[in-house]
């Protein structure tokens, strides 16, 4: 960090003070030092910015803001640009609303459906989420406001999220938990980055110096602010001596007199004091005041043109959507009149406006659009009464368009849910309606992900909305009605049930403790490698036009990367936009793989009939895996399907590649394995010469021996040389360990 | 142990030669304190001793003795008198052979249908492996022959076995992977414990203190014998520390010497060395000599008769079993003439003689029957023409039998299988049959679990033999031919798909490290928790006869206990055995229950048209979990179903009953959730007492509070306090401590 402000003249107890919040939501200013007070406020889909001053806990009572689609619909987009747009629009308002920080982008893994706060992350795949978390970066520090990648790490849950502990090895956390912080971080540099409230492996996240300092700045070079999430800090010393920078928020000075303490004590090194008052001071750097492109009129329009590239079309059964113009419609369900935008907690945005589908719908439609609740969200009216008058209604349409989903008692921060099934009575309306209407449409809003099951094979399309953000019920008309072209794909599994989510018995935990039993099997992964069948697999989408892609060229550009070439068309005649996903698929290695992974995607817009070549990159990462001998990311030598899939289940274009990878000579020692040794490429013959040269006359057959061998190929050479090696000499081994060193 | 002989006279040198094998099989004899040799081998359905001196590693040319049905059988019998008379037996066998110890039984519960060794193990659940596994303790100890229950703990897997690290929760360990050693230990006072080789969370079980000493000896109050696995020792005196007490087999001194040096450079107390050698003298109580009983032709007439109590009708269509008096057989596949007895590796019995199930069929029918070998199990014939020549035969005959499963090399102690597939040979060979024939029977051997999909359906009978011992083949004709009565029930699920194990995705880990990530939800447990439909259930089998199970009346009969009684009926016209399984259902308490557990089983001997009335206790371990918090086994208040079920997916009658459990008040600190205060019985009331008094007129509605609740309900009262309750007065929380302290 170059500019940041000589803060060489402040006292302790001056520099103390920089490391916490001064209320809920600011840094105090130092006058000494020239700094002025930062403003931290929550995100990231819009700002929440509190109404007022900064002193109560201000969960309500916001400022007006444009209520962006939430990360559940940006990960279904697939496309970094919109991540992007929104970053820097919400950058925009947040500048102008005298915000420096904005809290956000949420990168946790979707590790169970049932997680609460699903809908403020992307993706069950790290890659994923973390190209979007990147691109939200960018877009929202291009308008000089930091940004706050969040919650690290392994924040996956509701329950008990303050204190459990998630206990979870080591290539689970980098393989699928930390990766998608790590792109963001080396990618996109972001202003601070969120500590999470719950403990990884028993050490609060807020004070876990291998997370915060070990991975995130010694070896992802971040050289920004840690800072805690609201409240996560348990002891304000531990956690300045692991690396967290900033305590939020303030707690009248207690946190930073158990700093100052700490330090006259000797418990605790000046200079971690000094290093991390230096990076709060810098958060200066980001400003505040006029911005360009606030209006909230062109905010709205960006969030109804970015809220249709998140939409994913699930089924278009006899080209149902979009409808033709004129057909005689009738909209069923509250959530067209009562839209969802967002989730509840401290995401929720105090919208500027929010648009109905059913408005939407009416403006579009030429004609009369006649509707009907058919439910009532809080479950208080007549089920019986007001499904009938929606069955009437769709009887004499020529397709009925139905609208349901959560409501937003059903998710928000703060609890995690314990169903993935619609509620029961809307369920009921889609199953009247489309056993009455001629036609039915199924529009979903929802934050996590929900079941389909008991109606989906009896509609004739659905559209998943997810959450779309204020003006998400505009932009559904525009893709019911062909003004836009559906190019979501799904960034999370829609499973049969809820009992085949790999995390299922161990989600979320007991008694303090929520052990991660599947592993890296999280998501698709999982599922795939358990050959469970799904209703939707990630990555699934449909288009109002149809692309083919050809002519996959995978060519090796090195010991351990490559190239992926493919030509997409667009063989319909609509413009629409195509997601290309790059999988890798192998066994090679010593630990198990899922059956295949996202290693690279792109999303092609193409007119219709256009082809375009299009060529992916497949860096090192995207055959390694995480190597706990080895401590660091290895490319097993072996051989390697590349497949382009049209989503996680089905491969349209696979190449097989040979990876030289890396050169890997386990070192023998007596802690080796007999097999080890005996397979090793110099030590193995020489133990066999040495065996046979001393084995008496009546000794075990070679089938005895080999037999014997399978028995003990796992002990440990120390052992089996005292208990069964007599004719192993101690000086022979001691060569082999040295002839194996050197050869490393 | 009151009758260990003096050691007193003897050196520290002295002491520690007791401390290790002299050889490959016996301890050394200690001369000045009159101590004689003892000598263990492998068992435990049979004694393999090694044939003459002890100097080699040997393991094959061993003495004949009697192969009795292994343990994979018994468990299949549900009937500990069959376990208690092959424990006898083998008593007497090694007793007149010259061993006073035999190793056994194994009771490692069945994490994978893919463990290497689950030959050797009883069943996929702990109480059905603890109730056999004492009653196996109980016969060979009464012969004056100690045992060594095995291998303690969580060995439940052949990859890297002597060096991998199982990961697992306490939870788990105590209510899956310990309870049968816990059984064992406190009902039959096995002379030995026979420690494992892999590690338990990091630590070698042979230096694992906290199972050796503290679960074993202090909880379970253990007095006998810790002896190691064949070269499980690490370092003879970390182990030792521990609490094992004899390291097998001898490493000419080195351990004893190591132990020296380290009492000597006092690393270690010389108590361990007196403690250890003392028990280790006491072994000489166990006796060899003249045994009553031992008749190789009268013992392989009980393989026979207890055989027969293994095996398990898994279908029986059309009263395709027990084959009518005269009808015309064909008998088809090689393991009719050449029978698969038991699996390889240190268990494997040099049998004194094997009946075919050939010989023994062509003995009981009237008439000619003919055999085909169907397949080579070598797989070396010409696999279309051993299949055409069955296929001839079977047309021909009224019904043909066919033997299959899995080969001596396809399954043995020291590798994982890595398929429940038959070979591809047999699975076509019993299509072809069942095609051309007008009945088919197949009768299984296996040792592990194997997949009956792709047939099973096509054929009239299933018997499931397993592995049956020398006289099994026998066995299998008498139960054939109606001469004996199928009892057996499944102990463990015949799943549709390997993948629907619920360790399917862990098993059998890598580098260095398997983590347990289904928990408690082993086998059955899983299965059913997430709904995952099987071929046959755990507990499953049929009869020749028909039962009723009729008149549950489950009482409680204290805070935590209960008995459960009921009324069967043989409802048919032959005599035969029912097993009354006792399974209990419940929500309560704050741990994931699996749907149901197995609690209490009995096996009923009832003539025709009989009716007995069953007692079963169900104490209070019945309902109890393992609760981490309180460190010990609680009983949570609240409902618990008793459930008669025919197998673990099959409720015949059930009664729900309220316990009053265990009175745990959970006493409130300052690392107490804000929950657990507000919901505190005394605490709650008063702060939200003592925030209303204090609330500033503009704060939130009671809903937004709600909200904020929901919010921070997990965050520690600590930093609630310290962030966001400034209403909240230190004196008044540390009040609400001490009365909650108080009130425990």
């Amino acid at each position: 960090m170059t500019d940041s402000p000589d803060l060489a003249a402040l006292s302790l107890e001056e520099k103390a003070t920089l490391l916490s919040g001064q209320d809920f939501w600011s840094t105090p200013a130092v006058e000494a030092a020239g700094l002025p007070s930062v403003v931290l406020t929550d995100g990231p889909h819009g700002v929440r910015r509190q109404e007022g001053d900064f002193t109560g806990p201000g969960i309500t009572r916001n400022v007006p803001a444009t209520c962006f689609p939430p990360a559940v619909a940006v990960g279904n987009s697939w496309d970094p640009s919109v991540a992007e747009r929104i970053g820097a629009a919400v950058g925009r308002e947040a500048r102008a609303l005298g915000v420096h920080v904005v809290l956000g982008p949420g990168v946790n893994v979707k590790r169970s459906p049932l997680g609460g706060r699903n809908f403020e992350y992307y993706s069950e795949d790290p890659l994923l989420s973390g190209v979007l978390g990147a691109a939200h970066v960018r877009g929202q520090q291009s308008q000089g406001v930091g940004a706050s990648v969040k919650h690290f790490a392994a924040n996956d849950q509701e329950t008990e999220r303050m204190r459990i502990s998630v206990e979870v090895d080591e290539r689970t956390l980098r393989e699928i938990h930390l990766p998608a912080f790590e792109r963001v971080v080396t990618e996109a540099a972001p202003a601070t980055v969120m500590c999470a409230y719950n403990k990884v492996n028993g050490v609060y996240a807020s004070q876990h110096r291998w997370l915060l300092t070990e991975v995130l700045r010694e070896q992802w070079g971040f050289d920004g602010v840690v800072v805690s999430d609201w409240g996560a800090v348990d002891d304000r010393a531990a956690a300045l001596a692991a690396g967290l920078d900033l305590q939020m928020p303030g707690d009248c000075g207690a946190g930073n007199r158990r700093v100052v303490d700490a330090v006259r004590a000797g418990e605790l090194e000046e200079a971690s004091v000094d290093a991390s008052a230096a990076r709060v001071a810098a958060l200066a750097r980001y400003v505040t005041g006029p911005a360009d492109g606030v209006d909230a009129e062109a905010h709205h329009a960006l969030a109804r043109e970015l809220a249709a590239e998140c939409a994913v079309l699930l089924r278009n059964e006899r080209g149902a959507l979009p409808l033709a113009p004129g057909t005689r419609l009738a909209v069923v369900g509250e959530l067209a009149r009562t839209p969802r935008c967002q989730g509840g907690g401290s995401s929720n945005v105090n919208a500027t406006r929010v648009d109905s589908a059913l408005d939407a719908l009416r403006e579009l439609a030429a004609g009369e659009v006649p509707f009907a609740p058919g439910v009532d969200l809080d479950g208080s009216g007549d089920a019986a009464a007001l499904r009938a008058e929606a069955v009437a209604l769709a009887r004499d349409a020529e397709v009925a368009v139905v609208f349901v989903g959560l409501g937003e008692a059903e998710e928000s921060e703060g609890f995690d849910r314990t169903t993935i099934d619609l509620p029961a009575a809307q369920v009921e309306l889609v199953r009247a309606v489309a056993a009455a209407a001629p036609r039915t449409v199924v529009v979903l809003s929802h934050g996590g992900v929900v079941s389909l099951e008991g109606w989906h094979d009896d509609v004739d399309a659905v559209l998943d909305g997810a959450l779309l953000g204020q003006a998400g019920g505009a932009a559904l008309a525009d893709l019911l009605m062909g003004v836009a072209n559906p190019s979501g794909r799904l960034a999370e599994t829609v499973p049969l049930r809820l009992e085949d989510s790999p995390s299922f018995l161990s989600f979320p935990g007991e008694q303090g403790r929520v052990v991660y039993g599947e592993g890296v099997m999280v998501g698709y992964r999982g599922l795939l490698t358990q050959r469970r069948p799904v209703r939707h697999p990630f990555g699934y989408g449909l288009s109002y036009t149809t692309f083919t892609t050809s002519e996959l060229r995978v060519e090796v550009t090195g010991d351990d990367t490559a190239t992926a070439a493919l030509t997409v068309t667009n063989t319909g005649d609509r413009a629409g936009k195509h997601v290309v996903q790059v999988y890798v698929s192998t066994t090679a290695g010593p630990v198990r793989r899922p059956l295949r992974e996202l290693r690279a995607f792109t999303k092609v817009a193409l007119g219709p009939g256009e082809s375009r070549e299009v060529v992916l990159e497949l860096g090192r990462r995207a055959f390694a895996y995480w190597d706990v001998v080895e401590s660091g990311w290895v490319v097993a030598p072996g051989e390697y399907v590349v497949q382009v899939c049209a989503d996680a289940e089905t491969v349209l274009l696979e190449q097989p590649v040979t990876l030289a990878g890396d050169d890997l000579v386990r070192v023998l020692t007596m802690d080796s394995s007999v097999a080890e040794w005996f397979t090793h490429p110099a030590a193995g013959p020489a133990l066999v010469a040495a065996l046979a040269a001393t084995m008496p006359a009546d000794a075990a057959s070679p089938e005895e021996q080999a037999g014997m061998l399978q028995m003990i190929g796992s002990m440990p050479m120390r052992r089996f040389a005292a208990h069964f090696g007599a004719a192993l000499p101690r000086d022979l081994l001691d060569r082999l360990v040295a002839e194996s060193a050197a050869a490393r």
